[in-house]
């Protein structure tokens, strides 16, 4: 009997090597034969599986989005049934936020790929995806027709503005871990402001300046 | 008479190529070899000024800087005199995405900066810099005793959230350029939110919900 290869085994197993390197050098250090050595597999067999080093990257990609998917999925279930919109986009944002071991391997790992995107096009397609904002969006409407949040505020602009929020204060934390409390506090204080706050563009609405 | 170098103008230019190879194809491709054929200059000169990769990187991301600096300066200039709070940080925020031809040369440059600084500390140093959201914090804190802006908002805070949403910004506008007017959309919507709107954290102080 022939020996059996489990080709999806071992596609996973190049891309767990590609991103334990990039997080360790960036992509800089992630050449086919330094893939290769880490996936304990040969050069010839990192070529029979991807024919380019973009594909390669792109499966990884995947496998990292895969994997914040899951730890995000079991945060959102531990959260309590149903969770509050707060309490649900809080946990969101924060897995955005390098503050624990995953968080930071995974955070370079993503401005690794964030860094060859800008250069190479054919990977800013999975990074580009409107799906966070979306949720966001959605989530702030349903809020808003509870009466949670004011109707005054802008769904969209502020699930965009939120996201991006994140994705700033990741590349803070991720430069300066000392930053983490900083980035979470100014997360709580956003959604303060959406949630608890009471926010016209209206100054004929305001309430007297203290 | 010997033959006069400026060694400073060769050092420039040798950091000027660092720029232009990193914008066009990341740092990935900036070996010493296409770096010293990009400047014109043989490796043992592109040696002779640095003596190890990451200094030269360090001294091209100061001349990013400064570009940066006096490209912004200029801009402040044009805003009259003296700009309001709100004017003088909307120009600094929106000088951070990447809108217009400078915006998309040096914005590559940036992302593969830190790209680089996320594994390589000793570039982590001046992308860390408080500068900016110093400057944020003391002009909101300004605007407050000048009665600009609800004292109920947390200048340090408004700050970090601010600067953390522009470079959120600067990467989603990088990634897809159809999304710079949603960027800057979400900057005034920001922007409004401190300066023309009355935001209250506590819902005693709230007006009336539509």
């Amino acid at each position: 009997m022939p020996k059996q290869v489990d080709h999806e085994a071992r596609r996973q197993r190049i891309a767990d090597a590609v991103c334990r390197v990039a997080a360790r050098q960036g992509l800089e250090g992630a050449s086919l034969r330094h893939i290769a050595a880490e996936a304990g597999v040969s050069m010839g067999q990192v070529q029979h599986y991807f024919t380019s080093k973009d594909e390669m990257l792109l499966f990884a990609f995947h496998t990292l989005s895969a994997r914040v998917e899951r730890r995000l999925g079991a945060t959102v279930q531990a959260l309590g049934q149903p969770p509050s919109t707060r309490a649900l986009l809080r946990a969101v944002l924060v897995a955005m936020v390098p503050t624990d071991d995953e968080g930071r391997i995974e955070a370079p790992l993503w401005v690794a790929f964030l860094a060859r995107a800008v250069v190479e096009p054919v990977l800013a397609g999975p990074l580009r995806s409107d799906a966070l904002v979306d949720f966001g969006a959605q989530q702030l409407r349903s809020a808003q027709e509870a009466g949670e949040v004011l109707r005054s505020l802008d769904p969209e602009l502020e699930a965009t503005s939120l996201f991006a929020l994140a994705d700033g204060l990741m590349i803070r934390t991720l430069l300066d871990p000392d930053q983490a409390a900083r980035a979470l506090a100014a997360i709580d204080y956003r959604l303060d402001r959406i949630f608890d706050g009471a926010c016209s563009t209206h100054a004929a609405q305001a309430p007297d300046r203290p």
